[in-house]
Order: C-alpha cells, then sequence, then structure tokens
C-alpha cells in the first residue's frame, strides 16, 4: 500500500483538497460505526461529492491496491464500516440530495448519504410512504441501509430494504460504472445484480444513487402494549397473533431487564410494571380505515388474553405513542451503555422464538453470562446482547465465543441464521461456517473476486478469514 | 458430447432405465416450451426424482461437458426449456410433492414439480395464501416460477415469485448440493444466493426443493371491468387510481383486439362491447372487509369516471368473476391460436404506460405489423404480441426484428427493460445489449462462469451470442 504525497496530490485534484483529510482526529472519528468500541481508521478520508469523483478514486486505488471502506453515518452494528486495513476512507456524507419523488410512480432516487427518516419525511410530504425504519433511522444513511439490507419494526408487515430497492447505479471496486437493473417494480431481465448488491455490506461496489419503489402513506395507527408474566408465552403469542390472520404492522418483544434500564437510560418515558412480569410485546396495526383497525386490535386482545398477562396499555395519543416507541429504539443503547457488550442479531421462522430464547439463556447459564434480550419478534429476529457485567476479562475473552457459537448452531438447527438485519460484517464473519458450507462460502468468495479482483473494497468483511 | 452407451448406462444406473428416454417422440415432447413453434430437443430425457440423482448427473455431465437442460412443465414464454445444444433435458415431473405446509410459521416446503394452482390450492385449505398466479397457474410448475421469476396478475399488490422465496435447495452444475440462505423472512448474512438463484432461468443450478413464505388467506373481493373509449386514457386510469392511494389486488390492461379474439376462442365468456370501445381494465380489490373493498370500489369508480368510459360491469357472483378471469387468462393463446407470432414482455414505471402503447404502435405502423397488448397495468407490464397475419415471410423475418429493437428501446428510454415477467431465454437474448451495458454484460457473464465453469448448465439462455 502506498500512502504517499503522489496519491495525496492525485486525490486532491480528483475532490479538492478541503475534502480530503489525513489529521487524526478526523481518521479516528471515520474509525468506527457502533458496533462495540472498535476503531479502526483509515490512512485518508476523503468525501467525494460525485460517482464521477468515486470512479476516480477506484481507479487510482484498484492500480495501487490500496484498501477502501465505504462509510456512511457509523451507525452499523457489525462494524461494516471499520477501516480494518487502512487506506482510504470513503465518506458518503455528501451524496445527501433526494434527486426526486416520483408521485406519479410512486418511486424516489436518492443519493446514498440521506437520513432514513429525511427520506421518509420528505416522501410523507407528498402523501408517500418509505416504511423501512431502522432504530436508528434519525440518524443512518439510506445506502448503510441498503448496504446492510436493514430491517425496522415495520417489516413485519412491509418487508425490509431489499424489498424497496428497485435500482442501483454502483461504482465497481475496478471504477467502472454501471446500473444493476430498471425502475420497474417487475423485472426478470438477467442475473438480479440489485440484489446481490443489497446487502453486500460495501464489498461489492460502492451504491451512488438509489431508485426505490414507496407506497401509498397509511393514515391510521393502534399501538398497544402488553405486558406478559411469562417471556416464553410472549413469544408464543407473537405466532398466535399471525394465525389469526392478523398481520401487524409491528410486533416487537422487549425483555424485562430491556424496559427497566431503558426507563433509567430515558426518564422522560416512564411505564409501571408489576415486579412479575417478564416481558412484553409492543403491537401496532396500521392502515387507513379506523373501524377496522379496532377491530383488528380486538382480535388481537383475544389472542393475547390467552396467555397470563397484566392490564395492557393502548397509546392514546401521538405523545403517548412516540413515547412507546423512544422506548423501544432506545432499548439497544441503554443496554449498551451499561456494560461492555457484544450484540447477536439472531433471526428463526418466528414461531420457534421461545425455543431459540430458552436456549439462549441455557446457553448464557452454561458460559457464565447475562443477556438481554429483545427485537423485531414478528420476523422472529431477536436481538441478543450479551453484557459483561461482573464477568471476567478473561471468561470474557474465553467463554462469551464459545457461546455464541452454540447460540449460532441452534439458531442454524432452527433453520435460522446468523444475521437477521445488522450485517456480518467484522464482528461476525469467523462465523459464517456455521451457516454456509464450504461449497456455498466458495461461491460468495467467487462472487466477491468477481467484483473485486483486487480485493481492494472493504476487505476482511462478511468470508471467513480462513476461506 | 459423448451420448453413447456409456452415458446410457451410467444414466440407467442413477435413475433407473425407465426413466431414460431416447425415442424421438419423447424427446420432441420435451424439446419445445409455449415459445413460438420452437423445438430443440434433447438427445436424452431424464426423469429423475431425488436430489442425489441430480447430483450424480450433473457430476458425469460436468465431466464430459455434456450439455444439461432443466424442464418443466414446458409453458415458458421465452425458451427457457428449449434443449438447444441437446445433450441431456432433466425433466423435474417427479418432483411433485408438497413437503411440509408449516401453518406455525406461515411457510411451504415444496419440491419444484408442483404444479402452481395445486401449491395454491392446498394451502389455501389451511387458510394460507400463495399469491402469485402466473396466467399459466394451471399448468406450469412451481420450480419453473422461481427460474423466470414469475409475476401474475396479483404481483401489483403482492408481488412476484422472488417476494415469497425464502430458501433453496439446489444442485450445482458441478453437482454439489448446496442451500442458498435459510428459512427466515430476514436475512443480512452474506451475499443474497437466492435472490441469485430466482430469475437465472436454469442456467446457475437446478433448484430441487423450495421454502416459501405464505400470507393469511384474503376472503374477499370485488372485480369489476371498466370499458374506455381511448386505451390511452385506460393507460393513464392506471396510475390515477395508486395516486388515489388505493392498491387493487390486480389492475390488467385488455385491448379492444384482445378481448374479440378471446371471445371468439372461449365462446362461453361474452361481455357486450360497444363499437367504440378500445380496452378494458379489469380491476379487482380484495382484503378481509367487504364493507372497506366497497368503498375501495366506490374511490376507484370515482377515479375512472374522469375518463371517457361506458358501464362498468361488477363480477356479481363467483361463476362471473370465473368467467371474466377466464376471458383474460385466455387472451395469450386465444391471440396466439389466431396466427404466427412473437411476444415481447415489455415493463415501464406504470406512469409510462400510455407512452409505451403509443410508441409501440407507432413502431408497428413503422415496420408494418400489428401488435396486441394487454398485461399486467398495474405493474407497468406490457404484453406485446406482434402477429404475422397477412404479412409477407420476408418482411416477418427482416422488419420485426428491428421493430422489436425500437420497442426494447424505447422502454429502456422509459427507464423499463425487457422481461417484467417472462424471462430472457432464448428469443430475447441478443436483445440484452439494449438493457446493459459491456461491463453489466460481463459481470453476469462471469456470475455463469462461477457457478457453472464448463457452461454445460442450460447453454444458450440469457446472455447474448457474442458476449
Amino acid at each position: 500500500m502506498q500512502i504517499n504525497t503522489e496519491l495525496l496530490t492525485e486525490l486532491y485534484t480528483i475532490v479538492g483538497e478541503k475534502y480530503v483529510y489525513t489529521d487524526l482526529e478526523t481518521r479516528h472519528n471515520y474509525g468506527h460505526d457502533e458496533t462495540e468500541d472498535y476503531n479502526f481508521p483509515p490512512n485518508i478520508l476523503v468525501k467525494p461529492a460525485t460517482v464521477e469523483e468515486i470512479a476516480a478514486i477506484m481507479k487510482i486505488a484498484n492500480k495501487n491496491k490500496i484498501p477502501v471502506t465505504p462509510i456512511g453515518a457509523r451507525t452499523g452494528l457489525s462494524g461494516g464500516a471499520l477501516s480494518l486495513y487502512g487506506g482510504i476512507g470513503l465518506s458518503m456524507e455528501r451524496f445527501n440530495k433526494i434527486i426526486n419523488i416520483d408521485e406519479k410512480n410512486l418511486q424516489v432516487v436518492t443519493e446514498p448519504g440521506v437520513i432514513t427518516q429525511v427520506l421518509k419525511d420528505n416522501v410523507a410530504e407528498k402523501g408517500l410512504f418509505y416504511p423501512v425504519d431502522p432504530s436508528s433511522m434519525g440518524s443512518c444513511f439510506i445506502g448503510g441501509n441498503i448496504a446492510e439490507n436493514s430491517g425496522g419494526a415495520r417489516a413485519v408487515k412491509y418487508g425490509v430494504t431489499k424489498d424497496y430497492v428497485l435500482n442501483l447505479e454502483v461504482v465497481l471496486p475496478t471504477g467502472e460504472i454501471i446500473w444493476t437493473g430498471a425502475n420497474t417494480l417487475k423485472n426478470s431481465t438477467g442475473y438480479n445484480l440489485t440484489q446481490l448488491m443489497v446487502g453486500s455490506e460495501g464489498t461489492l461496489g460502492i451504491i451512488t444513487k438509489i431508485v426505490l419503489k414507496l407506497l401509498p402513506l397509511s393514515n391510521h395507527n393502534i399501538l398497544m402494549l402488553v405486558p406478559f408474566y411469562k417471556s416464553d408465552e410472549a413469544c408464543e403469542a407473537v405466532s398466535a397473533i399471525f394465525r389469526a390472520g392478523i398481520i401487524p404492522s409491528a410486533l416487537e418483544f422487549i425483555e424485562r431487564d430491556a424496559i427497566d434500564w431503558t426507563m433509567k437510560y430515558v426518564p422522560e418515558v416512564n411505564v409501571i410494571i408489576k415486579d412479575e412480569i417478564q416481558a412484553h410485546l409492543l403491537i401496532e396495526v396500521d392502515g387507513n380505515y379506523p373501524d377496522i383497525l379496532f377491530q383488528e386490535a380486538e382480535k388481537i386482545m383475544s389472542v393475547v388474553e390467552q396467555f397470563e398477562i397484566d392490564e395492557v396499555l393502548f397509546a392514546d395519543t401521538e405523545e403517548q405513542k412516540n413515547a412507546l416507541w423512544k422506548l423501544r429504539r432506545a432499548v439497544g443503547e441503554a443496554v449498551k451503555s451499561n456494560s461492555i457488550y457484544k450484540e447477536e442479531d439472531t433471526v428463526v421462522p418466528r414461531y420457534e422464538l421461545p425455543n431459540l430464547l430458552k436456549g439462549v439463556k441455557e446457553i448464557g447459564r452454561k458460559y457464565g453470562f447475562t443477556t438481554i434480550c429483545y427485537g423485531h419478534a414478528g420476523d422472529g429476529n431477536l436481538h441478543i446482547n450479551i453484557v459483561k457485567g461482573n464477568m471476567t476479562d478473561t471468561n470474557w475473552i474465553t467463554e462469551v465465543p464459545k457461546g455464541i457459537t452454540e447460540i449460532f448452531k441452534l439458531t442454524v438447527a432452527l433453520k435460522g441464521t446468523l444475521s437477521g438485519e445488522h450485517g456480518i460484517g467484522y464482528v461476525q464473519k469467523n462465523y459464517m461456517p456455521i451457516a454456509f458450507n464450504q461449497i456455498e462460502l466458495n461461491l460468495m468468495k467467487g462472487i466477491k473476486q468477481l467484483f473485486d479482483p483486487n480485493l481492494i473494497l472493504n476487505p476482511g468483511k462478511i468470508l471467513p478469514d480462513n476461506l
């Protein structure tokens, strides 16, 4: 790798000197995301603003075999934006324009550095709905959502990021510019390069323009918080709600500890919970017809009442709804503010959720760690926070990976997989052989080599080290 | 290629002698699908019944570089099942078992040779819904639907095949067996091999087991047929309905000629149409709440009444509904029974539909051919049937390809693409450079080579000859 004056001069020429940074503070600032306490700074941080600038940077990097790591809003939870091998960090923050909200076709064309909430708000002003809502939507970039195939609370009804991506402009690691598909709802024209790019965590190309499908905006919703005396019954209720023919717009599972910690972390949100309550389901239905929503809420009530529950809290006002969502969305931060932690993003068929939860607790007991669990139960997506608490450093280093291995093996045995919406990135890559055999991993490696023959783009992610 | 006694003996050993055919009649019978009048018979037709048998066949074929063409129900419209280079035809018809309808997780595990309608009926008996409904669903295989990423009338609300495929067991061209993903609704674990396989038209692997997502069954629907005095207004109404906030469960466009021809072909279906009517929209809304459907039907009425329409026909009974759907689904066959034809499967953003239709007619006039157009207007998916009628053989051969080229160029200029749901296969492959540049095509070629290094699986499909 040659990080020298010649390279800097070339980068100055391409993006302008003011958008090339080599100072320690900037490098450190762009060396992390939200994954544990890792920091892998790039040697040089650049902030390009056009697809041509990125193409020019990639041509130089590819020629000189310099690692390049695309960097979005740095809210990722699997270390996808870490510059593991230094090199050039490519901040996408100047790609911050919504190019066209196409009301006639219910589509939006956007740059990747737009904050997801900003995108949602802008299309909502036109009566349109971009449903994907990762918990970090107030700060994450839509481009990062595509890189990780992000989900969120509404995925249970509306799907995940991949379900909205129609077409992508991408700079390949070799500096060539492609479009992956067409701006159409249906497409049977060649191999699906669009879906190959979605969820590829910035390892196959740099997304520079995005065409998303939108829906008409739903106008009404009902939000309810159901306290369960038993965690496993909360999990069982999830599947029962679907079998009753209802598709809620959100169905979130929150363990007791997670709520307690979060209420300390977000003091303005306050829910009174009996000591015996072990878990909650936060359930939302949405649609255009309030009467129907009441009917559906009643049906949900009749399902959850078959389990041991305490009084259900209905959010009557927008403020109450926002407070409950704030509580849910802050769980991750709250748990993490409390201790050194590792977070896993397991996903199983939703009926297997009680088995997964039970297994996680047993594995925790076996290896001596505590877990705080919450997540998108409607999708079978359980976030497992392993908190260090009073564990010794030695046990943290030796025992926890064994426990994680067992958790992932259980997940796969239940027909699930390692990550539902956070990606594999840096921290899960060496667990990939639990989910995929050597032949499957070799296909993935072959795809990486095809797109990136010099292996310069976001190296050290997704694929295990020894592949 | 060695089609000799030794090979036959090996195939006998693998699948049993009774499932290996070399007679002319069988070969001819498996040499076609529904694409024009093409017949490319395999040298040997085999009917394996297990994944292990297919793996064994592929190992021999790969070692000896013998072409293998997977063959489903032979209902395809792009020539995907044609054994262009002879070799082994691999009929999937014995993979005809629905393995498990998982009511708890709203999933079904099935073999690929199950007829789509049979699958739909079986899950419906359990109160579950597999929404994808290609016009050929009474005879096509679910495996073929996945190979082509088939759509259908309900795609406008429910999506296409790809939106329901969670996980696939696949035999690679090299004879290795893989699973592409997990049985989960969300998945951010490595590159999306599942979506790479969907729509790959049997060129990357042979699908042997399928895990599909299901929905709760909708109970009610309203179906209406709206006659328009002007075709372009019918197209405009499509986009207007969505902008009114309604997502119909079907929104089909049928040109006047298509209806007339179909009523001759299916005499039991009879609709009285004024001479001045140029086109129809067949519109369905579905859901669980009849009152809401009436509201939505009224909203649709208020939209279509802004255009010049004749009296709207509401289907009052199941018989009327079935008759209207039969009319719609028979259009393709009816048009084709009438003349030598070519069918294109263009797709554009739905608001561009009037521009596409107008352009198609102009191009037809320029090159002297007639087109009958119909299709899934809600998705912007227009089936263009070019009928030979009185055109001379010379003009048919020389002028029509020029016209098709122009139609595809127009489609791409409108941000659309070549095929919405039929695939590229044999008949469209040399038009691929209209939709993709050389770099994009090279990536697709690289993917093909990665999965199929000896290029033995379904050769001569998707990628243009001169790539």
